[in-house]
């Protein structure tokens, strides 16, 4: 994955996480994920597909999620229940339509986001992916986010460009 | 999710298993899918977008994912390694790209897959969509394919008196 294809991603969670919930993230060094890294507890994840097919995994700390709940809703929920779900697959979601809008040379459209919960659930890209993960702390908590993107067809504007792997 | 929408999903799954890995499946009860039931221990889960947005997930047991690894690459993997994680993936992506061709009416294309891994892993669809389950059983162990689709735009053959171009 082109370094230049991450930016996108680390401005549309920030933009996200500012706009809805009015919270600040600290990005923390960012690392190509190596196998089966634990996520945290839960996982929003969504697809990407056009000229470029990708995964966008938001994983959170169960206590982030509940907060990040609680910031868009206007009330804790009780457990990790659907509201839960529903906070966290909205918020994968708008990541992942943030980062398309400024990847258009790729035209790609996403999926319909899932929730993962569980507290030893791995997530894991196939071997000819390269993910990066780029994790952030903010006062909701640990919170990282994981992407995979794949080019099928190279874009007219993509410049030669050192990779990060 | 339309009854008419599941069929390309199941014979998706028996068209791929038979032909890549010579296993016939015994498709059990559909079900609609309601919370977080608990996936088996290995689920490959990819997203198609659209005319319409949506989530596959294959999900087996740990057995079974070493078992479809193994009639894929011809020898038995040690753990629950990347040979595993490519072959749940791979699969669970030709499921999607074999469905996504049966419903042409919604131009959907597929994204990356990514394999969940963890014994009490749960995979949730968000409340506006209606997942369907389709368990299925094999000499490989049991496998389930759960499905969300959600139309965002009516195709065209769905429409009362449709003209004919």
């Amino acid at each position: 994955m082109k370094v230049e294809y991450i930016n996108p991603f680390v401005r549309a969670v920030a933009s996200v996480f500012e706009t809805m919930m009015g919270v600040r993230l600290s990005r923390q060094p960012i690392y190509v994920k190596n196998g089966a890294q634990p996520a945290h507890e839960v996982s929003g994840i969504i697809g990407l597909s056009g000229k470029a097919v990708g995964t966008v995994v938001l994983s959170l700390s169960r206590e982030a999620a509940m907060r990040a709940t609680q910031a868009l809703l206007g009330e804790r929920p009780h457990d990790l229940n659907s509201d839960v779900v529903d906070a966290v697959g909205e918020l994968t979601n708008m990541i992942a339509g943030g980062a398309k809008a400024q990847l258009e040379q790729f035209s790609m459209s996403v999926s319909l986001p899932t929730v993962i919960t569980g507290k030893c659930h791995a997530i894991e890209f196939p071997t000819r992916v390269t993910p990066i993960c780029i994790p952030f702390e903010c006062e909701l908590g640990d919170v990282t986010v994981e992407v995979g993107l794949v080019e099928l067809q190279a874009p007219v504007a993509a410049q030669p460009a050192a990779s990060v792997a």
